[in-house]
């Protein structure tokens, strides 16, 4: 696989329908390790990142499902646009890609996973499933942990757990998180209150892209914010139990809206449907914001004969990279906002 | 005809396009008249009207246009969601249904000529024609009122000419008024310059239902200001030389929007066009703003295979009384938002 067989199609996790995807788009673990008695990245000169990196891709390069069609990249050869869309595609992060030396990311063809290998920690590995399975998500990263640890000695203390280079990670190392689609909970204003709930119950909620991200199409990241002095299980199980009652309120929340105010529902649905169908000119923030509307309304039967598949494609696909990257050159906002409408309308009209 | 059968469809002089009519949407000739020896109505009696009435009813309903297949309507009988419906389709003003008592209406069956009887003057003779046609409007209405000075005597003065309740009105006793739909002037922010210009040239530039409304939907009604001390072809020579100004102002913003930012128009053409086929409530003023941009995407050739006809219909059957009319039955205003969206989209359908 090339990087720019990436752009062709959408994330593997977002190609198919796993469980809840009415409401849950992704469930997410990932693991930061660090290597034993390396100094960790924040705090390495350039030989000592360079030693560890080194160590690090001879191993993380002899994995399976990086090795058979998976992707090896070094950030600092990358152009801008190219790291851009490994952050569209959640793959790595902002800070991951803003300091590019010595750093690298692998991924698998299908991009379920992906390492960072010189984050903030040696080793981020992530694991991305479709819908809400956090325990398929688990179980793999867990063989592909076991996997490297066969290879590479980890930074552990028999006390404390994984030791990583922020205290927050330290322990299971492990975050644990969920994306979720709540529309009628916003709608129905009861949002709020549901995020209050879910901060008292020790998870943090984000924006479509992690950490200081603000929440954009309805959607919201849950994450486990302790990692230490419990089980990954545990983390696991008290994550669920808390998206468990989330989705009830959001399945509650659109069957009030039904039943109560369908045609404001549908007004609200179809003229989101209506300006994709039919704008020239489009931001990214507007066509999330009705993307989310019509996902909405494909799931609760609003809309019939769209896909949620073309919907999932089309949030991944007119981000700005991956316009830029489809055209095959950089594009000005307004060239973008052209394409973007283009590229929604080719997809609507299939 | 009946009243009803009014509301199957748009009036006459929309169902027709006319001269320039991607601009001007119809041209009006109305003429003011009084009877001689008799109380103007705002000073009559109950029984001075009556009789005034008696005597303009006799001579009205003798008309051709009335006897074959017009309408004659006593105000006073008429339930206010007929009374709206009147105004709604330009054929009385609103000062002529809020005072009902001993006035009256007559229509032609084709609505281009309707008579309001003891409104502010005991007749107020309207003539309309599609289109940019004051020319027609004059002659038509030139004939009506031979027709009734026959039979009727009129207030002139050999030195004021035909005298009037209001002096504005005093001399030709017309007025001579084209609905100019504007969007590109406004688009191009040049509208208020326009007008100011055409103020100065002693016009009169007023909303969708004249005297006291604001302009929507891009729509401005252009009438003379004096009709003393000219001829009535001097009056309408002189509104026409400024109209084709106008027209060419109009024109030229078209020009400008299409060469130099035609995408930017295609975007708020399409979109209007995508919420009108898709919206499930709307209210008046949207509608009337959104059939604005369409109309102007058919008449620059953005949009095609959807006709004027349709548009011009659709600004006449929305309106709150029409859709009232259509359903059969009173209707809050949420009801009529609903209403307005399904007959916004089966129309736009076919």
């Amino acid at each position: 696989m090339e990087l720019n067989d990436l752009i062709k199609q959408p994330s593997g996790w977002l190609k198919q329908v796993g469980p809840n995807s009415e409401i849950v788009f992704s469930s997410r673990v990932r693991l930061a390790r660090n290597l034993e008695n390396v100094v960790f990245p924040d705090w390495a000169d350039k030989k000592q990142m360079e030693c560890a990196l080194a160590m690090l891709k001879a191993s993380v390069t002899q994995l399976n499902a990086i090795k058979n069609g998976g992707l090896f990249l070094d950030i600092q050869k990358m152009t801008n646009m190219d790291k851009q869309l490994l952050v569209e595609r959640h793959l790595v992060s902002k800070e991951h890609i803003a300091q590019a030396d010595n750093r690298a990311v692998a991924v698998s063809s299908d991009e379920t996973l992906s390492i960072m290998l010189n984050e903030e920690d040696h080793l981020r590995i992530q694991m991305i499933e479709p819908g809400f399975d956090l325990d398929a998500c688990w179980e793999k990263i867990s063989r592909i942990d076991s996997e490297m640890e066969k290879k590479l000695s980890f930074a552990f203390s028999p006390k404390w757990g994984y030791l990583t280079a922020c205290p927050t990670n330290t322990g299971t190392g492990m975050r644990a998180s969920v994306m979720l689609h709540l529309p009628a909970l916003v709608m129905t204003k009861q949002i709020n209150k549901v995020i209050q709930a879910i901060i008292k119950l020790g998870l943090t909620v984000r924006g479509l892209f992690g950490e200081g991200t603000e929440a954009a199409g309805n959607f919201f990241q849950v994450s486990n914010q302790v990692s230490l002095g419990r089980s990954e299980e545990e983390i696991i199980d008290n994550i669920k139990r808390i998206i468990r009652q989330i989705l009830d309120y959001e399945q509650n929340a659109r069957k009030v809206l039904i039943s109560q105010n369908r045609i404001s529902l549908e007004n609200q649905v179809w003229r989101a449907y209506g300006i994709l169908k039919n704008a020239r000119i489009i931001s990214s923030s507007e066509t999330i914001e009705l993307l989310s509307n019509v996902c909405l309304g494909i799931e609760v039967g609003i809309i019939k004969g769209l896909t949620r598949e073309i919907i999932n494609e089309l949030f991944i696909l007119t981000q700005p990279a991956h316009l830029q990257k489809i055209e095959g050159k950089s594009l000005s906002a307004r060239q973008r906002d052209i394409k973007r409408a283009q590229l929604i309308r080719s997809k609507i009209k299939k």
